[in-house]
């Protein structure tokens, strides 16, 4: 009874065929003796009808069977009465009169319907994952995620790229305070770390000669657990030699056209927009701002540093800005709507928020009696303010403005229906800072990873205004997501130093702690860099889920924990005396 | 300076054309001030030239590389004069006249030269891996790896298989003494560990509907060090539901049919060979036999059982088996030679190696004095005996005579140079027994996994003769080395009961060791089963290599080090803390 045809496929064109079909019983309805059931595979569903007509014994045996049921049935393809058509299903326009059957297997009940939209608390659905699993929106994910890898493959590999594993078993990174660690059997008190990527490897490659490596590389993060990570996660890892910025850019853009293309039909535009990282802060408020709409943030420190309000000119003295939202349309929300806005905006470190509405003609709100009406001209035109805006200030440090403005930007765009979900709209954001000045540590730190190139024609502030350099380090970000990121990476040993020492390293710190790959640059290093997209991420976003953990067959809790396989778990004394190790459990304080 | 053509891919077709090439300085040779460059990149090598007459600046520039700097130039492809045209290299017929240089990177000299055939001890190359990298029968490895990785994915893909991502941080098996583990950080005193093998996710895929999963696949094994083991190794990983163990089989042969095409241009003739366990050990005393060529173990229980050399009569009687081989032409091998002969059967187990050898007509030997002329005359009958042949005999239990003689016919096959290594001689070895007998535990045990489904006729000797009852389970096998194994699964309850059963596990301790498994088959589990290749040995094979290290990009050593990174190594007590662990040294022996 080995199947010949999957019953999502069946049409009319397959009427007078005898088929047999292997598949799961979805639902099953005794209608005055003639039994119908509607019998899954992954392809779909198709009814199968057992009628005492025709199908004999077959009949009562069907009798016996219960929903997820594993049966192979045989049978001839009929036409359905037009009056049983069903418009929703597929194969709604046929039926399989069915003559023999075997029970492959029986089934409990399951603890959940196998369906799309099922409302079920998430741990019972990870607990039951393999039945989760079954219910065709999960198919789906699975067999886009599936395609998505060959897609990015093809491409890949079609553009000279070799696909090479670099090891899961490796050294714990100097900063390795979130490395997952492996004690070693054969060496005692040592360990190996699961890779939080394959960067150095894959650097080692280009050193190599390599010239283009890719992988579809499994990291591992033993991070602070929120909502939407997870602790093995999968990107997809590419590094070039001699191949410019511009031309890695390019090429990677071809390969999202081709995955959106090829997966959810869509035709991205080439090129993709490009914003530098001084662009994206200052129009979004975001390093990963979402361009499917506008609502751009205003500079307003010119218009109004002199002004009347004091805490806007204090704010600019002390170097900080002023900058607005024109939340076009809102001018018509109550006191209490704005009002509403405060806490929200606290969150982001607002300490309060300022608002114009333009109303009747005129503005209104508490901050407009401050200004001239010179200055309420020029806000006006600045903003563009029409009847029936809202104008929403910030007025704080740099930061505090952007957070807070990109965050009142997402929610004032969603909330009026800005954000046309149906598009996908995909942007580069460029030279990002080299540095970033560590208050705590009161020095500068890599805000990419040492090895990041600076842009050419800033390498002279190493020794003026390090904060000041611009890397060769790209993010691709859609629809509001970071979907990759990367750079070119330094290949010049003079460079490596400057780097190196605008860190705080010394040289001898440089070679404790990056021995193995400063050697390795010694011996004739290629310019290379590269980028690694988020697969987990992407897939979701082409599936259009919200949560990583529908894009993963066995994903893990928020709380790192595998509840199908009740992983992590205790393990038997002998296994940890084998690895040298013992728990070293905290003592309970006492209450 | 960014390329414009690859340095291997030069032919007398660019003849005209001004290029620009990005490669590594292989070799630099000076003929009266006519510098010329043997310039190297992935693609191969093209000679370059630096003449005072057309190279201007550049050749004072050039006369600074060394081997292994990392050099741009650019210049115009011309034809060799006839008589330095260079044979050897694909590129030999043209060189390039460079105009201009750009010096990249420069290199220290490198610790081993950067060619094929290089002899430098491992360890060096294993620490150099970045340089081992770049020689060119490393990167054809590399190449024939993603190449042969691709081609695995796209006759699957075509074949309706989902690649699908399995945990690498998962659960501790139940016989988890060679699991690598995993301290949690958030979970104090609990472990992840390193799967063995994705079998339980694959299962439990099947369960889930997926019907087509594969995935190549890192699995790990903390197992005492052989030469020919890593610690982490990939292998590609299938399973599928409602499908017939021969209708894989089939498509599997196709799938190396395809593969051995496209890598190595070899046409493989379908359908493999079948062979039985039984057939297996009996000609070949093997599971793994590699069959091009013959050599073939003869039973001769019948024709000495009643003989006057008495050990071959005892042991028959015990159960035993004596078996021979006909080493042809060996017969003129001094007594020295088949001496020899003793110590290497002798590690197989052989108490002593009986021989006979057909001399001037007769046969001769220290046994031949207790056969009667009839006995002699079977003897020569059944073994093809010819004058200079020379017959082994074993006479022991079943394992030790397969092992010695099994070991003997690889020896001599290799000494009479039987063996074509320019063939690839595939076969099934099927039928493997489901269980077999622990002597030390005085139980039976599963020889594959509890999960592996006998054969329909033989599960009435669960009751009878447990020992008796065949798996169906198989081994693909390439000229001695098994490269893949797998086997149909149980999906009835009652049929794993009965395994259960005779492995001597209870219920409930069925339940405690596999309780997730056991619990999703009651679900309604389809007929499923799958098959898992060896990648890292398949692309050995293919490569023509001898050392699965040559065909990993950042292998381990036999003691599971790299010494690249230096991993396993010490790490911060803070580190421990975090896992709740600490290091447990053993307390070092008094002298």
């Amino acid at each position: 009874m080995q199947r010949t045809h999957n019953c999502g496929q069946l049409t009319p064109e397959h009427i007078g065929q005898t088929v047999t079909l292997n598949g799961w019983v979805q639902t099953r309805r005794d209608l005055g003796g003639v039994l119908f059931i509607d019998l899954r595979d992954r392809s779909g569903i198709v009814q199968v009808v057992f009628n005492p007509a025709y199908s004999g014994e077959a009949l009562q045996t069907a009798d016996k069977v219960r929903s997820e049921y594993v049966i192979a049935v045989k049978g001839e393809v009929v036409k359905r009465d037009p009056e049983t058509v069903n418009p929703n299903l597929p194969t709604g326009e046929i039926e399989v009169r069915i003559t023999e059957i075997d029970v492959l297997n029986a089934a409990k009940t399951p603890p959940f319907f196998i369906e799309d939209g099922v409302e079920v608390d998430e741990s019972l659905r990870l607990k039951y994952r393999y039945l989760d699993l079954r219910r065709p929106e999960m198919h789906k994910t699975l067999l886009l995620r599936s395609k998505a890898a060959k897609i990015f493959r093809d491409f890949l590999d079609g553009e000279g790229f070799l696909d090479i594993e670099t090891p899961i078993l490796t050294k714990s990174s100097p900063e390795g305070a979130r490395d997952y660690l492996v004690p070693s059997r054969v060496h005692e008190g040592e360990f190996f770390a699961l890779p939080q990527s394959p960067q150095i490897y894959k650097q080692l490659l280009m050193v190599g000669g390599v010239e283009r490596y890719y992988q579809i590389a499994r990291c591992f993060r033993d991070e602070d657990l929120r909502a939407d990570r997870q602790p093995e996660f999968t990107q997809v890892d590419i590094e070039t030699s001699f191949l410019s910025q511009e031309d890695l850019l390019s090429m990677m853009e071809r390969l999202m056209q081709r995955l959106f293309r090829e997966t959810v039909g869509v035709e991205l535009a080439l090129p993709f927009q490009r914003l530098t990282y001084a662009e994206a802060m200052g129009k979004y408020g975001s390093d990963k701002p979402d361009l499917r709409f506008g609502l751009e943030l205003i500079e307003m420190n010119d218009i109004v540093a002199g002004s009347g309000v004091k805490v806007f000119a204090s704010v600019i003295e002390k170097g900080g800005e002023v900058k607005c939202l024109n939340a076009k349309g809102c001018g018509t929300w109550t006191r209490k709507e704005i009002d509403d806005l405060g806490p929200f905006a606290a969150r982001y470190g607002a300490k309060g928020l300022a608002w114009i509405q333009v109303k009747e003609g005129e503005f209104r709100g508490p901050i407009v009696k401050f200004f001239t009406e010179e200055e309420i001209a020029k806000v006006k035109e600045r903003t563009g303010a029409e009847e029936g805006d809202l104008l929403l200030f910030s007025a704080d440090t740099k930061k505090i403005v952007a957070d807070v403005l990109g965050a009142l930007r997402l929610r004032i765009g969603r909330q009026l229906g800005l954000i046309d979900d149906s598009v996908y709209k995909f942007a580069w954001v460029t030279d990002f800072p080299l540095l970033g000045y560590d208050e705590d540590q009161k020095r500068y730190v890599a805000e990419h990873h040492p090895f990041t190139r600076p842009r050419e024609e800033d390498i002279a502030l190493f020794d003026t205004d390090p904060g000041a350099i611009r890397a060769q380090a790209y993010d691709i970000v859609l629809n509001g997501y970071e979907v990759g990121g990367g750079s070119m990476r330094i290949y010049k040993r003079d460079v490596q130093e400057k780097m190196f020492n605008a860190i705080g390293l010394s040289p001898e710190e440089a070679q404790d702690k990056f021995g193995y790959l400063l050697d390795a640059f010694e011996y004739g290093t290629p310019p290379h860099g590269g980028i690694a997209f988020g697969f987990d991420r992407l897939v979701m976003l082409l599936a259009g889920r919200s949560n990583l953990r529908e894009t993963i067959a066995f994903p893990k809790t928020a709380s790192a924990t595998d509840l199908l396989m009740n992983a992590p778990s205790e393990v038997e004394t002998s296994q940890l005396e084998q690895l040298h190790i013992k728990v070293a459990r905290k003592p309970v304080e006492a209450k």
